[in-house]
């Protein structure tokens, strides 16, 4: 290895999403110079998620335990299914609080672009679980992109044979806090006509 | 550790200067989920870069040899002594290209505040520096905030003995692309009173 190791810690944290060569070389240099023993932190937290972090069998949710917490906690309700691209949507909507069914973690969209089919996704289970979960709603949490949208209705295609499943997608409209004038046209469409009578 | 380990990464993450808890979750998912070795990458970078990277004896700038590449290096010349107060602003000043002399990493400034006298400044050894290498002229490469000002009033001081040595600091003005109706009133009356003749 030619390059200097201080080069090679700044690539390697300059490639994580976020983190620009001038953030890295930052995050490098307190590493390196810290004396609170950040660096010895980091490496011991990335040791030891490397070893014990594994995808839940059931859900595809991330968790020290298999199947995950989520999936073993008997007070969530069974019913309900929220179906997600990434763990990052799945640990978004539980910040929320306002979900206590189970979930169902796709691990990706259908994207042409990408090259992503539905054999890429973790699609194959989710029959069986709503067959053997006894699952009576399906939510459809996924982006409100055109590959979002595209993998919701192949989905929900593949889910028709389930006569008595309520599939559902999240609402769209103004976000809460947000300004009308500065929202988008679609949005703000969107909104105008699913509005709610007061 | 009763924290889980996609927990203590995330703190880990995000105790790490300019993240915090949004953009920590975000490496953290990126690390845990990616396909691509981005893991594997940064615990060896890490782990190389703690084994490999020391101070350098003679100047306190970091890197794999001691001493550094800059105070190795012959083409470099000996007889001006750039002063910074860390690893950042001599990496900053050789980004530039524009000084081609020899380094001294002070380690800090000094700081009523945080307790920070000459003493926990590599401070000692630069009296030795400047006799045993010849040094002429010495560049004060400080922040023009009151706590590095104050050092450099307080290093001036201290060389005071070596008559022949000239002692300068960086020029202040209006930074280059900088709007002047942007400039706050201190750095625009020095750019008019150091104002250069065309």
């Amino acid at each position: 290895m030619s390059e200097s190791p201080i080069d090679g810690l700044i690539r390697a944290l300059a490639g994580l999403p976020g983190l620009g060569p001038r953030s890295a070389r930052r995050i490098a240099l307190t590493l390196l110079t810290g004396r609170d023993g950040k660096m010895d932190r980091l490496t011991a937290a990335l040791k030891h998620a490397v070893e014990a972090v594994k995808m839940c069998s059931v859900c595809g949710n991330l968790d020290a335990v298999d199947p995950c917490r989520l999936c073993r906690d008997e007070k969530r309700c069974t019913g309900v299914l929220c179906i997600v691209a990434g763990v990052a949507g799945l640990w978004a909507i539980e910040r929320t609080g306002a979900f206590r069914g189970r979930y169902h973690v796709l691990n990706g969209v259908l994207s042409a672009l990408d090259g992503k089919g539905p054999d890429d996704l973790r699609i194959a289970t989710l029959p069986s679980r709503i067959r053997d979960e006894g699952i009576k709603e399906v939510i459809m949490a996924l982006s409100a992109t055109v590959d979002g949208q595209a993998t919701a209705h192949y989905l929900t295609d593949r889910l028709r044979n389930f006569t008595d499943l309520r599939i559902a997608r999240l609402a769209h409209g103004v976000p809460v806090g947000g300004e009308i004038d500065h929202l988008d046209d679609g949005t703000l469409a969107t909104a105008l006509k699913s509005r709610a009578v007061l």
